[in-house]
Formats: structure tokens, C-alpha cells, sequence
């Protein structure tokens, strides 16, 4: 691809400040990296829920290595035009150094963006960083991302949700201001589920606000969270999922009946074929 | 995964020379490949059209390499305990010698069979290989098989009626039991559509037929396939080909209405979990 880092990092950095919301569905390979982008989405994630189940592997930490996602990574971010923003999970480590050193390594990817978790099941006694370290993790990410010759977006996520904080909105509200204040780009909190605690949440923060959809809770449209002043939305892993959900439909088609009816929502092999063809060679297409 | 390549490929053998059909759905990552085998398949192929498209390439000869077709097959092959074969398309390479050589690496991925077509785009005038190199290559592929310290299963394809031969049944019969003759185990002609060709296939051919479904072309049940003699049926790419249907119309679904229903097919995240570590860790499972 012809675009430049320098150009990927400004137009994914741009889509935070400019008007409106964007989405940035979740890639789990190129090909689905490649078919997001002719949708028309300015920008794509990672999912590394999704790479680790396409490896064999579950969604846990420490079974999909950081050497195993950023290989991946790789492979989307050379295959598509738009930007890539990769879900590095708690950043591949514990200290500010390890998350420094893994931002410079999706940097390598070619890669714009990572978002960073502050929450390691590996950590003390399972809990979240403390606020403190969480803190120390976003700014050494920053400073790593403003030592980059491109500018490199970075989201911040508060778990508190996911993992059951006693006081998960007004925790993720202070935790969400003090990764912005740590420079953060982009505040994300999984796990919020209604549209009344979103919308004050992206009250109290001030500062860009990505939601994730297609997971459990209260489905909402885009339309609706931009209503709420959501700026970006994701899917997670999602959609990879859903690509299980068919394969196993199939499988059981298959070993019950003896039928192939899930062939017909195949796209035809022609078609896969000139869509990937045209996109090595675009001036064929 | 505790069970041996020997093991794995005797268990490969026998379900060809077992009474009745069996089903070989064929699997493009770790994952497609796990969740096939949970639905109770004895063995899975791969797909060179699925592994291309995941990696955003189009399935042209000469656009997957046969190092990225191999690194993916040994992903799958050490995923699973069921025996799996290689859609190993021409060899990756013309000569009797690079057929040999192929089936020596796909053997050193951890899978005990491979698939040869006797047809190459970049051959001569993008015709079939003449029937003499064909039988030559498959020669090379079956003596090489035979000084594996496993039994492998190799299978040949003849593929007159996708390049449009002029008398695509009689070539395809005559080709057959020319590579039957060479030493193949199993034999596949790609494109055959209708069950009374299918039939005389079968009882024109001494050896065990593969059939593909899912893709164009009447369906037929495994149980009306068992019936006319075929001993195994594989599914190409179009499992993987349904995933990028999926994909798409999520895709459009997100971009056109901004909702998520796609997410409604999805397996939930917890049990997706579950299921890959039980995988790692059948102990705990």
C-alpha cells in the first residue's frame, strides 16, 4: 500500500477531532481487514479475542502472545489503506517500560493506534493496576507514541465494568480523566451497556469516548450514540465470533442432515478472487 | 497433541478403505479446524482458497506461497487430533521433482495426506500438465509418501472439467486410473456437478472418490453421495467463503442501518473460551 504511516497516523488522528462519529469495526485477519475497508469504514481495530480463537487459542492472557498478535497485526496493516488501531490488550506486561516497549513494537507494525487495558488477571490478586500504575502505564505509552515519527492515537480503557469495581461508574470516570490528562487520545470503558450511563459518562470525560457494540446489553444504533456524543464505536471481537457461530451452524448442518445450505451465503469464488486480486494490483481493477 | 503422525495418518488411511462415506470439511485457520472437529468429523482438509483470502490474497496460482500455505497447515495440523490433508494445489511447481519436494514439507507440518492437481495456469498455454507428466508427478508424489516413516494418503486431481475440457469425462476417467495406476489413494474430480456423472465416476474409477459440495451446481445429501458410491466428501472453500459473506453483510448492515443484529449469530465469548482451553488443557476440561 502506498500510503504512508505519517498519513495513516494524521487521517485516524483527524477522525478523533472532527465532527460526528465514525465506526472502526475489528479485523481478525487481512481478509476481513480488506472487506471492512471496501464497506467504507475510515479505519479498522484489532481484535485480539478474535486472532487468539483463528490461532486455536482463547481469549485469555497469555495464551495469544504478544510476537503471535503483532504478526497478525502486521498482515492487516499491510493489506488495507486505512488506518489500523490494534488492541493490545494490558499492553503485554506490567510495567511502564513493558508497555512502552510494546507500543514501540505495533509502531513496527504499521500500525497508528493501540488501545492499553488496565487490568491484568496475571496482576497481584487478579485486580486492576493500581491508579497509580495505571496511570505511570498511559503516560510511558505517550511518551513512546510522541517519540514516533507519525502521530500514533492512544486509547486508554478502564475495565472497572468487566471486572466488577464496587463503584464502577464513578471509578472509570476518574480513571478515564487521569489517563486524558496523562495524554491519552481516546477513553473507552467496556462494559457499559445503556445509553443513560454512556451519555454521562461522555459528560464527565473530556475527551474523545469509543463504546463498544455487538456484545451483550441493550443493542444501540450508531445514530443513537451519536446522539450521546459517542465518538468512535467498535465491535470487538464480535464479529469474529459470529464467524464461529456460522461455522459451527454449518458443521451441525452438515453432520445432522447432510446438507450444504450453508454454501449459499458464500460469496462466489470469482468474486472473492477479483476483489483480492484487484486490490494487489489497483491499477487493474 | 498427544496423538502420533503414524497414528493419525493409519487413521487416515483406514477411513478409505472403511465401509461407507465420510466427510473431510475443509478448514482455512486453527480455529475453523477445532470447532470441525468438535462437530464430530474424522479428518479435515485445508483450503488454499480459504488460507489466500485470510491473508487478503486472491486464490490464484502463485499468490499464496507455499510457505504461507504451509505455516498455516501446521497451525491446524498441530491444533487437532484428527488426521488432516493438505490442498496442496499443482505441487507448487511442475517438475516430478518439486512435487516431491512439496509433499515432503507437507508432511513435516504434522499432516499425513496432500491433494495434487494436474492443471496449472502458469504451465505451458495454462493448459493441463499432459497426461504423462501428470502421471510423472504423481509418481514422484507417491514415492515420496512411501519413504515417510507414516502412511500418507495422497490424493490426485484431475481437473478437465474446470478448464473446460472438450471431453471432460472420458479424459477425467482415463486420467484417474492413470494416477490410480501410479499409485495414488484417493481421487477427486473437481466440478463434477450431477449425480449420474458422479456415479459413473465412481464405477469407472477402482479407487476411492472425493467429491466437493458447497459449491455451484445441484446439491446432493452425503446419504444420496454414499449411495452412489463416493467413499468422501469435502467442501473446498466455501465454509470460508461463507465467512466473508457473513463478514460483508455485517459490514453493510453497520454501515447502511448502524445495527449490529449480526451479533445475534455469534458464539458468546465465555464459551468460546471455554472450548479452546479445554483444547489446550484437556485435563481441566
Amino acid at each position: 500500500m502506498n500510503e504512508t504511516q505519517e498519513y495513516k497516523g494524521q487521517v485516524f488522528n483527524d477522525l478523533h477531532s472532527a465532527e460526528g462519529i465514525f465506526v472502526m469495526p475489528n479485523a481478525w485477519n487481512a481478509g476481513s481487514a480488506c472487506m471492512l475497508e471496501a464497506a467504507g469504514f475510515p479505519a479498522v481495530g484489532t481484535t485480539s479475542a478474535g486472532i487468539a480463537f483463528c490461532l486455536g487459542l482463547p481469549d485469555y492472557e497469555g495464551a495469544l502472545t504478544r510476537k503471535a498478535a503483532l504478526d497478525e497485526t502486521r498482515r492487516i496493516a499491510g493489506a488495507v489503506r486505512i488506518p489500523v488501531s490494534v488492541d493490545a490488550e494490558n499492553g503485554y506486561g506490567h510495567t511502564p517500560e513493558e508497555v512502552a516497549e510494546t507500543i514501540r513494537r505495533v509502531a513496527d507494525t504499521g500500525a497508528v493506534g493501540a488501545s492499553i487495558e488496565d487490568y491484568s488477571p496475571a496482576y497481584g490478586s487478579g485486580d486492576m493496576y493500581d491508579r497509580d500504575l495505571a496511570v505511570a502505564r498511559i503516560e510511558a505509552a505517550v511518551a513512546t507514541a510522541a517519540s514516533l515519527p507519525f502521530p500514533f492515537t492512544l486509547t486508554a480503557r478502564a475495565e472497572c465494568y468487566l471486572v466488577g469495581h464496587p463503584d464502577p461508574f464513578g471509578e472509570s470516570v476518574a480513571r478515564a480523566n487521569s489517563y486524558r490528562d496523562a495524554g491519552a487520545d481516546c477513553l473507552y470503558v467496556p462494559g457499559m451497556t445503556d445509553a443513560e450511563t454512556i451519555g454521562r459518562l461522555v459528560t464527565e470525560v473530556d475527551a474523545p469516548v469509543n463504546v463498544v457494540m455487538g456484545l451483550s446489553g441493550s443493542p444501540m444504533s450508531v445514530n443513537q450514540l451519536e446522539d450521546l456524543g459517542v465518538k468512535r464505536v467498535s465491535i470487538g471481537g464480535s464479529l469474529a465470533r459470529a464467524a464461529f457461530g456460522l461455522i459451527r451452524r454449518a458443521a451441525a448442518e452438515i453432520r445432522e442432515h447432510g446438507t450444504f445450505s450453508y454454501a449459499k451465503e458464500q460469496v462466489p469464488d470469482a468474486e472473492l478472487c477479483r476483489f483480492f486480486a484487484s486490490r494487489l494490483n489497483p491499477t487493474n481493477s
